[in-house]
Parts: C-alpha cells; structure tokens; sequence
C-alpha cells in the first residue's frame, strides 16, 4: 500500500440538519460508497442554507485541496437554495443561466405538464433559477427530479454540487460522479471485516489493538463499545486498502486470528459479525 | 425577536462517520435537543481520529466564537481516542492527570471488577489515559460507562467534550450539560410545524414561500420535496423562535393560514403533519 487514497471532503447544506429535523443519511450513503470506491473521505461539513456560511465552508475546504468537493442540498427552486450562489461567492465567479441546464429543466418541466395534460408552459424566474450555474459549470443530469448536478473544477479541485433529495443524490452520483472517482482511485480497494468481542473490558482490549496494529501496519483496527463500555460487547472492525482485493482479504484474515488469540488469552469471547 | 438565539457547533470524531460505517444520530439527537433549549446549532464538522484534523476543527471553531462547541467520540482508553489531545494541542495547553477524573474511572473499575468477583485492581496506563484532561479541564461524570466527559472554558467559548457511545453521550448531555445551556438560552423556545403538500410543483410554491415569509418575518418556511420534485409531495416545515411559547404558536399559525389560501387557490390540497 504505496499510495494513499485521494481525498474527498463532504458539505452537506441544510438548516434541517442544523435543527435535527433530518438525519444526515446522505452524508453516510456518499461516505460508504466513496470509500468502496478506493478514495478517502477527510472531513464532512454540515451548514445552514445561508450565503456567507456555504461560501466560507467552500472556500476552507478548497484550502484543504482534496481531489473532490462534494455537497448535497441548495440547489431547488426556493429562495433558500443557495448552494450554487454560495460557491460561485466563493470562488470568486458569477452565476450565469446555462443553456445545457435550462434545457434539461424544461425538458422534466415539459414532462410534468404532459402528464398532467396541462397546456400552459411558463418558465418562472423560479425554473430559470436551477440553470443559474457558476461561470465554466456543467450540468450532470437528473434522471429522478429537476434540478440538475454541477460540476466545476476549480484549482486542481473538482467541485460536485448535488441535490439534497436523496433519490436524486444517490441517482446523478451513480450515473455521473462514479465514473469522475474511478479515474482518480485508481485500482485501490477498500476492505473490511468485524468481530464482537465479549468478557473483556475496552481498556484491557486497548494494549493488545496496539499489539496487532504494529504488527500488522496496514490494518486499521478500532473498538466500537456497544451500549457502553461496561457491558463488554464490543465490536472490533478492521479495514485496510489496497490495490490487491486477495492482498486486502489476506491482511485482514492475518490480522483476526492474531488478535483472536490474544482476545482468548484473557478469558474473551469473539464471534464474526456481519457488516 | 429582538435576542439571536445563542450559538453552539458540534464536532464529531471517528472514522467510523468518514468511512460510512456509522450514521451520525448523535449528532441529530444533539441538534434536536439544542435547538428546542433555545439555541442555534451553526456547523457541524465531522472529522477522523487523526490529531491534526481534530485539532484543526477545534480551532476553526473557536475563532468562529460559538457560546458553545460540543464534540462528540474519542474519549476512550484506545490508541485512538485523541479528542483530548486533540483539545489540547489546539489551545497551547498540556494533558495533565486530572485526581477527580481519576477518582471516577476507579469507582467504576471497582463497580466492574466487583460485579464479576474478580479481586486484581490494576489502573493500568490505558485506563489512567482516560482521566489525562486538558490543564483546567473539569471531569464530567458518566452515569453509563467509564470515560469522563469534560468540561473547558477558552477565550470565553466552553468546550464540551462527550463520548461518542449515544447512550453515555445523552446522559451526560442530559445531567451536565443541558444546566449550562439553560443559563445562555434564557427562555427562548423553538417552535415548528409541518403541512403536506401535493398537486403544486415545488416551483410554484416557490413564490407562494417567498411572499407568506415577507409577511411573516419571524417565521421560517422551508420546502422539503418527498421522493423528488416531480413528484409533488412537499413537506412544509415552519419554524420560529421566540420568548414566548403563545407568541411562537400564534406566528406559526396565522403563516399556515396564510400558505394554505394561497396553495388552494393554486388547487393545491394540503395536511398536517405530526413531527
């Protein structure tokens, strides 16, 4: 394991999140997939839908020069997404209405009013709004909803701005932002696997995960408590990455039945968990 | 409306959040219980087990001067537990033993070893990591499990740090944390309610949102499309601050009044929602 996973960083805009109204499935769902995908994500960023906090969060992880930027939310009809406004502050550029985007959008628009067989088409300041893409963006197609994706590169960092309905997150990042993280991961995989661990406190578990760790450099192996640290069941989840999936697998095998012994040595318990 | 409510940001730690293995309810019952104390949850960063990045967040947090910063995982007797080290490094303090952090993991152990009748009391390095505080630090005890939360005052910000297993984390939040929140809140309460919304493009409640939250300055309005925006069925979210739970109730109200007409005049049909 030479190369270090590219690095992705997550910001998810929405005040729901900020009021706890909405569990962040989102940020989970992307943070799962890019990891299987062989890249590394760093940090995730929640703000509120407002102007100066989205533009200030852009613009500090830009600092930060991951290969990616992704964010979820901001980017609908209604005076409160901000999302594309936000980044075009904080990149410095304008908004303009892009003419790809705004075909797209009266092409769902047109759609909608099809199957409703309602005539009358009118594209609102508020339709027109979801092209209004910074200077030099690409929309990414929307199979679900209306609101297209945007895709920006912006020093050395590609900047991926997707919509916070999570049919419409998880269909633009499959059909569109995989094929982007593939070019970049390269052939690494991720890997991991999980034992429960019982009849030992976290705290005598700690030397020997120190133990294991060091002889086996490329595994990561952390201990989940489960209901508390008290009750003793606990979870052990090891993952490596690496460019060899049998390589990985191997790694990890090696590195479980180390610490089972161990794990045994001092009256504990273990059996294999499914992820 | 004249008082802003008083800020707080969360900051969690653990790969098992970057690496999607974890869905981050801790920080949603956190923002939940905030923001019905009255206060106003600003950001929320999610960060790995890695000094630096923890130490970065603590940072950028602190220079944003919330009333508050809360963090979330880390405090465990394992290699990479670094909240505190974390804290530390990012205001210039040392980690020192901390005699009341101390006294309460023992009693703990103690509490383990003689609920098993195991008679070897051993306070080995991993569990006395537990009680290393950050110079001026306050142990906050843990009803649940063994690591202490803790409790630090800086450049007038009070820095929370809870363990990232939810059962510990709420009960410390519960029994030490909410005192402090009351005492910046004051009375301020958070008040919302939902209607449901189908047969109006999100689009076309756009204007609608726009013009009853003009007439409505204190009230919040958010649109939050089920399943996608073709679909149709929006979710209304009303919200609102105030000193007066009557006064916040009777606002929230005479906007649902309002965006009802109009919604119905757009042959919209519209009902309530429980939260």
């Amino acid at each position: 394991m030479s190369k270090a996973p590219a690095q992705v960083e997550l910001i998810c805009v929405g005040n729901e999140l900020l009021i706890g109204k909405t569990l962040n499935t989102n940020a989970q769902w992307l943070a799962k997939r890019i990891t299987s995908l062989g890249l590394s994500v760093r940090r995730i960023t929640v703000v509120g839908d407002d102007l100066d906090e989205i533009a200030s969060a852009i613009k500090e992880s830009i600092q930060r020069r991951p290969a990616f930027i992704i964010t979820t939310g901001g980017l609908g009809p209604t005076f409160d997404d901000k999302t594309l406004e936000g980044v075009a502050k904080a990149i410095g550029r304008k908004l303009e209405e892009n003419s790809e985007a705004l075909e797209m959008i009266k092409r769902k628009y047109r759609q909608y009013l099809a199957e409703r067989r309602i005539e009358k088409f009118e594209m609102t300041q508020y339709r027109i709004k979801m092209a209004r893409l910074p200077e030099g963006a690409k929309p990414l197609p929307n199979p679900v909803g209306t609101a297209p994706g945007v895709l920006l590169e912006w020093e050395g960092v590609k900047l991926i701005m997707l919509p916070g309905v999570p049919q419409e997150m998880m269909a633009i990042f499959d059909e569109s932002v995989v094929p982007l993280l593939r070019e970049v991961a390269g052939n690494l995989t991720f890997y991991e696997a999980s034992l429960e661990v019982r009849g030992v406190a976290e705290s005598d578990l700690a030397p020997i995960i120190d133990q294991v760790m060091h002889e086996n450099p490329y595994v990561y192996i952390k201990s989940h408590p489960k209901i508390s640290e008290r009750t003793h069941r606990i979870e052990l989840h090891f993952s490596t990455t690496s460019d060899s999936q049998n390589a990985a697998r191997r790694r990890i095998e090696r590195a479980i039945i180390q610490i089972s012994e161990l794990i045994r040595e001092k009256g504990g318990k273990i059996r294999p968990i499914q992820i």
